[in-house]
């Protein structure tokens, strides 16, 4: 996008804009131009606006020349969402980066989109309050990334997504104009549910300006439990009987017996770690009564051993030993990367009980292959993040790992699966929708997007499979 | 309607429909013309459909000739949804009645939209299962009316409201068109939520065929805790005292005096009541440890008790007297209702600590005028229920009545509330929606509905203010 329009933009929005709000250099473009896929678009402008205002100004003259935005956060995803396909304008949010309130007296906050996750956690904390979806992995990871993306992480299990939480969203339409939806009540039913359509949409519908979320007084008590089994069959049926024990616990993890190998080699303290087992199952339960919470974990630590094919299973005796558990937990992407081959990752999602089966679906499709696959997740949600490792630059593997992303999403859909928990479709999942939806159902997505975004320019290119396919 | 369109109408459906799923005796479509609100409007003829296909079919014969429908469950509505207001079709899904599955594998259940919500907490009692969003006082309320008004009841302060438990719809839109939205997974962020858009949309974006609910096991003990006080201002400050103590009550319920006053000249039992109270606070908290729920019963006791201008609190010994207690506030209604005069209902929700000042506000509104208010609600959430009694045939108690509606709807949306927190907009709150929202906001909904339906037959004349207005 070279052209004539850009400079005349850039002309227009250095009326109002500071010289360090626009980044035209490429040097300086190219820390926009990537997420946490390692995908590359570069755009041919940056903008770092400070305020709704400017953002709207901003917008106004884009879409009067008829120029793609792309809004950005953290860039921490995993999709591709904030990426700048079709070049163009890339919206910064960093900026925008104010606590604005912590109403201690309604348990709620209003923060802009800019803010990052770890440091609203830590503002929370000396008012001894929490945002449960927490992104503890990604420290970079912003709230209006979150929003976009509907992020859940591991707590989502008991506490939800980043949807159950945002009750208001300040936000700029693509044409500039200004909305309030929802607002600073936990109930509304006045109209539609706009707060719950923006969030989720991944920055395709309208630029969020500013978010009121519920936070929630931090619970006082935490347990952790590990257990190891030889079974996949055996982890559903854990996973299942916790569940039915009316336990309701704040994280269940999983991870194949490939990701705890991964860690194994990654981390330097491992002998928490047992490299024989089929799958890790990493549970926790909070509360705000210490009898209540040491009970719970006594009963899922007798479930543990009850199952069949159980190789060991463990409760943390205090507080370092649980961070050691988790540590597992949170180093398996790092220790996945850290084998140096190229990625290829899905974030599938199926009802709670066929996981594990889901986890078995995809060892057996990867038999006989070059690529490895590591699959690990929130149990508790049937949620799982599959990491195909690949040479790119191997043609051979580079089909394979393609065929095998394809049989991965079709083997989800066919256990009532869906493509996508918590990362999004981004551009990485567009090209599979039509194995989830019907025609019917993407045009009627299609004609939403529509209703906020006539002219398509607003993160172009995102969620939809390509028209001519 | 009375013009050969209908007959052309009720010509075709009867070639795939039985005699008695067609309702045109003006007797017959009587008990089908009204909803809680006691408005009336009669339809042409009412169909009583009993599959998603034949659901399909009328929708598509309906929109081929313009016909507008409105869908309609158990009509226990207080916001006019369910009426037909430009006469035509009312589909009743009330035949469409049968759980469909009860998964106790990963806590879900199918249903068809008819099943009355009362015989769906029966079914699943069996399972030591339950459904939250629990309209006790109203057993005819089916799941569809729920899911489209997305309803509340008074465990929604810990346990969320409908929409918080829909995973998957299906739906037919008005061009008859079946369409699959969500599914059996608690995460799913492939493209926009139109889940969470249907839940609330009050019927007016797709007729809901098929529901698939998250359930919840049982909490295994339940204490209740009512305290009488003497001060407004006292309830909000115990109100936030209990959520700021790491306590999240399955229900925190408020009445006020005038309330109290009509349930005592009700009920037979008075003897827990205490006519001179300002305000009636009711909480209960419910969990899977009998130690806990015990210990966080007494220090919501002792909170209560340390409240100034406490009169009385008190503890249920056992279920019978926790019966008492609850019975006192799901008997509110129809107190009310029996004094036999007319009412005016609004459902305001404003953010959680301002309530009792809004209860405040509305006495100090009527001081003066002859007809009455009362107030009472759901105090954990910040919703409000209003009713004015006044008689409708006195032309000065009706244009008090009617200002005073308007005042009560400004002080909501001035202390950051909202119209309604779960009644819906329907017909009774539109001519108010421009007190809340902009012409922008206005218009951004209306294009939703047009993404559905752009020929505007479904449930007509609900939600959007009057174009003229």
């Amino acid at each position: 996008m070279g052209d004539g329009r850009i400079k005349e933009f850039i002309d227009q929005v250095q009326r109002f804009l500071k010289e360090e709000q626009v980044i035209t250099e490429r040097e300086g473009m190219s820390h926009f131009c990537y997420d946490a896929t390692e995908i590359r678009f570069m755009p041919d402008v940056v903008l770092l606006p400070y305020t709704t205002e400017e953002v709207s100004r901003i917008m106004k003259i884009a879409y009067g020349m008829d120029l793609p935005v792309t809004p950005q956060g953290g860039r921490t995803g995993l999709s591709g969402g904030a990426l700048p396909v079709r070049g163009g304008i890339v919206l910064s949010l960093l900026r925008m980066n104010r606590i604005l309130e912590i109403d201690r007296k309604n348990l709620q906050i209003v923060v802009e989109p800019g803010v990052v996750a770890a440091d609203l956690q830590e503002a929370l904390k000396g008012h001894n309050l929490f945002f449960p979806p927490d992104p503890s992995s990604t420290v970079e990871s912003t709230l209006g990334g979150n929003v976009a993306e509907n992020a859940g992480y591991t707590r989502a299990v008991k506490y939800g997504v980043t949807r159950d939480y945002v009750l208001g969203l300040e936000a700029v339409l693509p044409d500039g104009e200004i909305i309030n939806v929802g607002g600073r009540t936990v109930k509304n039913v006045t109209g539609y549910d706009l707060v719950s359509l923006l969030v989720g949409s991944e920055g395709t519908l309208a630029v969020v300006t500013k978010i009121i979320c519920k936070v929630l007084p931090k619970p006082a008590f935490r347990r952790t439990c590990i257990s190891y089994l030889d079974d996949l069959s055996a982890a559903a049926d854990l996973v299942v009987a916790i569940f039915q024990g009316g336990i309701l616990p704040s994280a269940i993890e999983c991870m194949d017996n490939m990701s705890i190998n991964c860690v194994a080699d990654y981390l330097t303290r491992t002998e928490l770690l047992r490299r024989e087992a089929a799958v890790l199952v990493l549970i926790e339960v909070d509360g705000t009564h210490q009898g209540a919470v040491d009970a719970e974990a006594q009963r899922i630590l007798n479930l543990c051993n009850g199952v069949p094919g159980v190789i060991e299973s463990k409760l943390a005796e205090n507080d370092d030993q649980a961070e050691q558990l988790w540590r597992i937990r949170r180093e398996t992407l790092p220790a996945l990367k850290a084998k140096g081959k190229d990625h290829l990752e899905a974030d599938v999602v199926v009802p709670r009980y066929r996981l594990p089966f889901l986890m078995g679906a995809i060892k057996e499709a990867e038999a006989g292959k070059t690529v490895k696959v590591a699959t690990f997740g929130h149990a508790g949600d049937g949620n799982l993040h599959v990491t195909i490792q690949y040479r790119k630059r191997n043609f051979a593997e580079l089909e394979e790992a393609n065929e095998l992303l394809g049989e991965i999403y079709r083997k989800a859909v066919d256990m009532d699966g869906k493509l996508t928990g918590e990362h999004g479709v981004g551009i990485t999942a567009k090209d599979y929708m039509k194995i989830q939806m019907t025609p019917g159902e993407i045009a009627l997505m299609k004609r939403i997007k529509q209703a906020f975004d006539p002219k398509g320019l607003l993160n172009p290119e995102k969620i939809f499979p390509d028209e001519d396919e």
